[in-house]
C-alpha cells in the first residue's frame, strides 16, 4: 500500500490528479460494439443469433431457458446456501420497502388540482455476467427493488457457457421472482433488451454489472432506453483513529481488494501507530488468501495509507474520495454520519464489516463507484418507478391566471401558447 | 397534418416503425465535441476562452456576471413581468416541495441499524440556451427544485451574445436564486461544468436544455457527472371524444407546433367529426400566427388526427406514445388518471390547456420527450439528491449473521469476504 502523509490540502490534491488520469478508454470498445448495436437493431433476432455464435459459440434454437431448467438447477443447490439467499431476500425486501414513494395530490386553491402519480416501469432487464463474476447475491439486489416497486416484467440476461448457467444463480433468479431468462450477454445482449428481437422482449430499462462491451452498450443505448450507472472499480475507505482493531480493518482492506485488479482501498486515519498496525496486519492475512495474486496487485497499485492531523482532516479526505463503501470505526460511530456528505453505503462500528452490506443487513450492494457518489445514489426502488404529474383547472381559475400565463408566454415570443387560454374566454368559442 | 384511421394494431405499428427512423443522428458531433472536452480538461481555462472567442466571439476578461449587471438588469424588467415570474415561482415551490423526500431509520432487531439519508447535491450547473430560445420560466423551471433540494452552489451558463443575456433571463435567475452565471456556452460551456476551470467551478450535476453540441457534450460527460435527460423536440397528446371543443383543441395543438418544427402534435379520439372539425380549426387559427411557418411545418411533417374505435383504445395508442404533454378532454377527466401510464405531465379538462402548466401552475415543464416517458420523469427535488445508505451491527447481530455470510460469501469463491467476519470472533484478535 502506498503511503500518503502530508497536510490535507497537499493529499486531496494528489488525489484530484490521480483521478484525472484513470477512466478513459471506452471511446475505442465504441465503434466495435456500434456496428452490434445497428446490426440488432435493423435485422433483430437473425443479427442476435449470429453474435452469439460468434462470440459465444451459442448453438441452441433458443435463448430462453425453460421453467424445467429453473426448477431442477434451483433443486439441485446446497439447502444452507437457499437458506441464506432466503434470509438475504426477506432482509433485503424489508429495507428496500421503506424505499417506496407515495403519490401526492394538492388542492390548495378553489378550481385547481396538482399531483404526481408515481408508476412503476413496465419491464426491466438486469444483467448478470457470466464465469466468475456471476454472483447470486447480485442477483438479489438487482431484481427485487424492481419487484417491490411493481415492475411487472422482470428480464434477466446472462452469457451462455459450455457448462451452462451455474445453479445458484438460476436458484437466486428465481427465489427473487425474475419473470423470463435468457442466455446471451455481451454488447448484443443489451442490444436485444433495447430494441427488441422476436425472441428477446424490449425493455424501459437495463440494470447490472458486465464486462467493458457491455458497459460501452449500455452508454450508447442510454436515451432509448433507461440505464443504471456504468459501474467502475469497487473501493472501501475506511476511517479509524487508534481505538480500532487493525486486524478487523486490514480483514475488510482485504475482502475488498480480493474482487478485482482494480479495487481501491483507502485507510484514512490520525494514527500512524494504527496505519503501521495495519499495513503489517494486510501483510500477514494475505498470505493465506486463495484469491492473494489479486489482492496483492489490488492494494499495491491502488491501497492508500493516509494520514492526517485529526478526525475533521479525516471526513474532508474521505469525502473528496466519495467512497462507494465507507466505514467509520471510532468510539460511538453513528454520531458522525452528519459529516458524511458523499459516500454510497456506510458502516459504523467495529462489527459492521463490509461483507455484512454486501450479503445479509439488506441495505444494496449496487453502489455508486469511483467517486460518483457525489450525485449517484445506492440503486433502490427509487430506479424502477416514473413520476407523472397532473394538472386540473377549472374556468374560474384559469381565469384568475389568465393574465400572467399571457404576459409571460409573449415575453418569451409564443403567442399561439397566449392565444391558447385566450380563445376559452371568447364568447364565439362556446 | 396527417390522418390515420385504423385498427389500433396497425396504427401501432406503424408508429413503432417511424419511431425507429427518427432519433438516430449524434455520432457525427461527437468526434468534434470530444476534442472540445479533452482541450478543456487538460488545458482549462485557457481553452474555454480560445473557444468562446473563436464559436461565440466572446472577447471579455472573465465569463463572469457581476452581482451589479444582474442587479440592473433586473430593474429594466417590467413589473408585470417580474409580478408574473413571482407569481409562477410561489405555484413551482408550493407543487416541488411536495416532493421532498425523508431519510428513514430502522431498528427492527437488537443490535441492528439501517437506514438511507437524504443528501442535496453539492453544486449543480444550469445550461439555459442563447437568443430566442431563453425562456425564464424554464430558468424558473430548472432552479427552483436545486434549490429546494438544498444545492448549495447552483451555477447557471448561457452563451455571449452582442446584445448581451436577454435581462428577463437575468431577472429569472435573480428571482429564482441562482449564486453565479458565467457568459459562456455550447460544449465547452458543459466541458467547463464537468472538469472546471480557474474561472468556471466544476459542478455535480448539469441541467437544462441545449442544441446538438450540447446535447452531445452532456452524454459524453456523462458518468464523470450526472446529467439530466436529453431533451428531444417537444411533444403534446390529446384525447377527446365528440364532447370537446375543436377551438381549444385546434389552439393547444398549435401551442405546442410553434415551439419547433420538429415538434410533435397527437390528436387520438373516437370521434371522426371532432377530428375533422379539429383540422379546420387549425387551419383557420394558424393564419394569424406570428410563428406560422414553424407551426405549420411541424403540423405537416409531425402532426397527426388519429381516430380509433372507442376510448379504450384511445388510451392504449396513448400510452404507446408515451407524449411529453397529455391532455384528458373528455367529460370527468379525473376518472381517466389509472389509464394512464406513459406521460409527462397530464392536463385534465377544458381550462387546464397545456401553456397553463409551462407557465403558472407549478408542476414542471421539463419533461421527459420522444416517448421517454416510459422510463423517465418530470424534472423534480429528486433529481437533486442523492441517497446514502447505513449499518450499524452490534457484535451479537453479527455472530447471529456470521454463519449466512460465510456461507454466501464462499459460495462465491470470496474467501476474504468471510475471513473479514470470521476473524472478529478469534481470541487472539481481541
Amino acid at each position: 500500500m502506498k503511503w500518503m502523509i502530508d497536510e490535507t490540502r497537499i493529499i486531496l490534491e494528489q488525489l484530484a490528479s490521480e483521478a484525472k488520469e484513470s477512466g478513459r478508454e471506452q471511446a475505442q470498445y465504441e465503434t466495435k460494439v456500434r456496428e452490434i448495436l445497428w446490426e440488432i437493431e435493423t435485422r433483430g433476432q437473425e443479427a442476435l443469433k449470429e453474435y452469439s455464435e460468434k462470440f459465444d459459440k451459442f448453438k441452441g434454437d433458443t435463448f430462453l431457458v425453460s421453467k424445467e431448467e429453473i426448477k431442477a438447477a434451483t433443486k439441485r443447490v446446497e439447502t444452507e446456501v437457499m437458506d441464506a439467499l432466503k434470509q438475504a431476500k426477506r432482509n433485503i425486501v424489508s429495507f428496500h420497502e421503506q424505499q417506496k414513494q407515495e403519490a401526492f395530490i394538492d388542492s390548495g386553491r378553489e378550481g385547481v388540482l396538482r399531483g404526481q402519480l408515481i408508476l412503476p416501469l413496465e419491464a426491466v432487464g438486469v444483467y448478470v455476467p457470466g464465469g466468475t463474476a456471476a454472483y447470486p447475491s447480485s442477483v438479489l439486489m438487482n431484481v427485487l427493488p424492481a419487484k417491490i416497486a411493481g415492475v411487472k416484467k422482470i428480464v434477466m440476461v446472462t452469457p451462455p457457457s459450455e457448462t451452462g448457467i451455474p445453479d445458484v444463480i438460476l436458484a437466486a433468479a428465481n427465489i427473487a421472482g425474475v419473470d423470463e431468462i435468457y442466455q446471451v450477454g455481451g454488447a448484443q445482449a443489451i442490444a436485444a433488451l433495447a430494441y427488441g428481437t422476436t425472441c428477446v422482449p424490449k425493455v424501459d430499462k437495463i440494470v447490472g454489472p458486465g464486462n467493458i462491451y457491455v458497459a460501452s452498450a449500455k452508454k450508447l443505448v442510454f436515451g432509448h432506453v433507461a440505464i443504471d450507472m456504468i459501474a467502475g472499480p469497487s473501493e472501501i475507505g475506511v476511517i479509524a483513529d487508534d481505538s480500532a482493531n487493525p486486524v478487523f480493518i486490514a480483514a475488510d482492506l482485504l475482502s475488498q481488494a480480493e474482487h478485482d485488479e482494480r479495487a481501491r482501498t483507502f485507510l484514512v486515519t490520525d494514527s500512524i501507530e494504527l496505519a503501521k498496525k495495519v499495513e503489517q496486519e494486510v501483510e500477514k492475512q494475505l498470505v493465506t488468501l486463495p484469491r492473494k495474486k489479486i489482492a496483492e496487485k489490488s492494494l499495491a497499485d491502488f491501497g492508500k495509507l493516509i494520514v492526517v492531523k485529526n478526525l475533521e482532516e479525516a471526513f474532508n479526505v474521505m469525502n473528496a474520495l466519495a467512497p462507494e463503501h465507507l466505514e467509520i470505526q471510532l468510539p460511538e460511530p453513528l454520531s458522525y454520519l452528519p459529516k458524511i456528505t458523499n459516500a454510497g453505503s456506510v458502516f459504523l462500528g467495529s462489527y459492521a464489516s463490509e461483507p455484512v452490506g454486501d450479503y445479509i443487513a439488506g441495505a444494496n450492494h449496487v453502489l455508486p463507484t469511483s467517486g460518483t457518489s457525489r450525485f449517484y445514489s445506492p440503486l433502490g426502488v427509487y430506479d424502477f418507478i416514473k413520476r407523472t404529474q397532473f394538472t386540473y383547472y377549472s374556468k374560474k381559475a384559469l381565469e384568475e391566471d389568465r393574465q400572467a400565463i399571457q404576459i409571460l408566454a409573449r415575453k418569451e415570443g409564443l403567442e399561439a401558447h397566449a392565444r391558447a387560454v385566450e380563445v376559452r374566454f371568447e364568447e364565439d368559442n362556446k
